[in-house]
């Protein structure tokens, strides 16, 4: 932590204070927190990723796409293994023609030779146009950040820094996917693509069902207590108005919700609910009856304790699975979302529930590459470009 | 297993029967199996990759080529290690522009994670547009392909899968890239080009000599008990007419050609027999002078038994080396041929071979690149492009 | 080394007597050697640097290199680890669009299949079409280019190397950057750049400052031992009129300068001194007030005999160590050089000097990428269409 010491009367502030480190004016420099995915600046993503997406439907489009920041190089430093997250930033980047490095060695030779991480990070900054980092030290992306912004006021050198995934904490490209995926099902826009949304059909159904994430309920089910991602969607979600959560987990205090967010998510208005099923009830209905939106996750073995091994083995784990069963109680529009990997021997997802029309886990996925080359559009500033592109084409 | 067995039912079905699942009409959606190369999709795949290969002559040809597939993207997943084959693919992937993404790792951080294998190609999917695909386990490409037929009729994302090597059993692109090069040997296609091919002066001094792969001699010698790339291409031999097959291996079990496979190929009508020498004979004349095409192989070790390695130390491997001596009995037109690498210490072709003008073994792998390339073309639908390139810059 | 004997004669020849098998007229064929980066050749190559470098500012300058080589493939063979050379390499074939494959682990799957070093070398020559290498054995580079040279003359396929990095003798490619960087220093070519090079201003205050590395003195302090960036960059400037040298290194035999190369650098003129500390003196001055060019190294600790790694702990590393006060005595205008990574515990530069107008280390490491695509420019032959395109887009 020591290399690190130069930085850390900033990073000890608290976080609204921090974010405007990470903005120049409207646009992000840097995306290190979730908090930063505002609901203006979403609905900016959404409606970039939207032309992404159908671009690429088209040769054309494709290779439009492909020339746009073909004159930049990325470097994507994953010393936390990964490969969904590392595969969704290589395809993202292909998409833009953005030509792509990689480390993902945690001991590069470098390190070895005791370089330090700045040092590392610095050099990176020389060869490559934007940084792309998961770590397992929490802090390790929101520093590099901060030396950039320094290189920035010394007139020297700076690129953009994208946390993907830091420790235990935050998520913040995890929670723009899911959020991409939220936007979609409940929007309006798509009512000339057929599959993916139908939201005017389900409003004929549900007249009382309101366009975009407010006013609506959202299930977590699985392991809250060490899902970054749930963290950090939920810290998205709880910027919208008249929002209900409710947290399904185990009855074990490593697999509970962080008490501290959910203060925080009460002191925001959010209406914030404990389970330990999902067969639970409230006000005396079915909590699945009253969801709009389901998240399932799966328990996160890797970070358990040699005590929390032997605990968690002991549990029952069925009350938090999505059965065919409880799949009947789900409302008929609620998307089921999951970050993946699911669990193919806890199976809180069951591979029958892959054909009900409202699971939307592998879209997601594919969601998430589309919104991931939006951030990178935005990042590089090339917004307006895309826009020309897209009438272009579209004409 | 357990992990495929929704599959089970399509796996245990004949040969005969699986292939339709693998086309659509003319053109394969597929490549699983060394059975699928007919002799006319051959022709038809040779003549892509000479185009491919003479446009890549010139400047402006390879950037046409290089643009051509410029908007696919493709994932090689070789969790079985290999250097050949994956950087042969590599380089045909990149001369058609197609984006690589690689998976190398047999333990991915998300089988860590306790995820199906399933479930990871099926992610892959989502990412990329094609899964060129090496693995030990022999059935996992198969249920791939069976995977996204079943997408394909749920209406949803399905992908090209390509068999690189399956277990010990299939390499049906090693076939494909043997067969491009003895189709290019026996053909009158290449009066022009002088070096490479010279059909047409070997038929002066040999008459009887028929162009194509038909009624020839091919003799293959080494490991034909462990050998995928001997199985898969004596498998597309024995469909072409009057073929007569010599098998040279160790007098030792596991060494021997597979019965089952040596009876199928008598049933077709091929002429098989086997020796325990490069120096036996037949109707009282030497082998190697009654050879055509040679096919020389690596004794396998790495797939030995305890026992195997200390029975095979034991074994003398000398009458399976084609030294200089026995390089004159061969005929002077014979091809010779080696899957690659060849083992240093063994020395199954010594150094002193590679100057022999017909030492093909490293034309053969660079045969690899171009015939995968055009196999790539196929795959996308894009053998009218290319044909219409060729056209262009040829004018 | 057995699979290397056949090079063994040639091996043997003096290093002047090898030269020219590696040129092709004025033209370099292949990068093995730091002796051969003459003046000349470095001037060539400063110069379109310098010319890719000012493309890259714009978009259209980038999308135009971008074009240059991207029928090119290169394979990147580094099984000696290494992270900043392999990224700068990688960097530098991405701005002129050349595709870049690696092969990184030292085991890969044909050596295990007991496949000679030069079967995998000539492979690789047959998919790509240049083989940048990094090996720990010193002579593996200089046998690939022997190969290479053998194709040539048979009329086969041939492709060029660089050495970038053998075992502890050579680096030719770093004394490349590190002579880029000396040169933009000390020339009147950047009037008007204003930052980095202000040589007219420095004139100014020092009317007997020549321009050109000629008539200056380098200080190199650190590991001059098992330095092989130091041994690579004082061959180079041995080349040049009137230099002194001055060799700062701990009194311990394994850390100083090879006394052969100091021999030869006596016996063409250069005026060679060793010190023990950074506060010597000579003829009664600090001999930081006489440098012109002071060259930082590590100690190369992963080398360390067990004795050697002992006896080092015990050692004194402070007169070793350029500390802020040091800084005071170091002419005003003297670049402060680093091949970098820098030992973080060692500390031989303080992070306070990294704000040094004077430091030159992170800039250094982005001139290797700017250099090296020059190096690949000009073993393509391509340097008349640079010069081309170069014209038409500052036009």
């Amino acid at each position: 932590m020591n290399e690190f010491s130069e930085f850390q009367s900033r990073l000890q502030r608290p976080l609204d204070v921090k974010l405007s480190d990470f903005q120049r004016n409207e646009r992000l420099k840097h995306l290190i927190f979730a908090a930063q995915l505002t609901p203006a600046l979403l609905e900016k993503l959404r409606k970039m990723a939207d032309m992404i997406r159908q671009l690429s439907r088209t040769r054309d489009g494709n290779l439009r796409l492909k020339h746009m920041l073909a004159h930049r190089r990325a470097m994507l430093y994953f010393t936390q293994p990964s490969t969904r997250t590392f595969l969704s930033f290589m395809a993202a980047c292909q998409i833009l023609g953005i030509t792509c490095n990689e480390v993902r060695d945690p001991s590069t030779s470098s390190e070895v030779k005791r370089e330090s991480k700045v040092d590392s990070i610095r050099m990176f900054s020389s060869y490559f146009d934007i940084i792309i980092m998961r770590t397992s030290n929490p802090i390790f992306s929101e520093c590099c950040a901060y030396l950039m912004n320094e290189l920035e006021s010394a007139d020297q050198r700076s690129v953009p820094i994208i946390n993907a995934g830091a420790g235990a904490e935050e998520h913040p490209t995890q929670a723009l996917l899911d959020m991409y995926t939220i936007l979609r099902t409940f929007s309006h826009d798509y009512s000339r693509e057929s599959k993916q949304s139908k939201f005017i059909e389900i409003q004929k159904q549900y007249p009382d069902l309101s366009p975009g994430p407010g006013n609506k309920t959202y299930l977590f089910c699985g392991d809250m207590g060490r899902g970054r991602t749930v963290r950090s969607l939920a810290t998205v979600l709880s910027q919208y108005d008249n929002v209900r959560m409710f947290f399904v987990a185990p009855d074990y205090a490593e697999l509970a919700m962080d008490r501290g967010l959910l203060r925080r998510y009460r002191d925001r208005g959010v209406d914030v609910h404990e389970f330990h099923s999902l067969d639970a009830t409230f006000d005396g209905r079915p909590i699945l009856a009253l969801t709009d939106c389901l998240y399932m996750t799966r328990i996160q073995r890797e970070h358990n304790s040699d005590k929390a091994e032997k605990d968690l083995a002991a549990l029952d784990l069925s009350p938090f699975q999505f059965t065919p069963l409880r799949a009947t109680v789900l409302k008929s529009y609620a998307p089921i979302m999951h970050p993946f990997p699911r669990d193919s021997v806890t199976n809180e997802i069951p591979t029958e529930i892959d054909s009900d029309s409202r699971a939307m886990y592998f879209r997601q996925a594919r969601n998430g590459m589309w919104i991931r080359a939006a951030l990178l559009v935005h990042l590089f500033d090339a917004a307006e470009e895309l826009i020309d592109i897209y009438g272009e084409v579209r004409r």
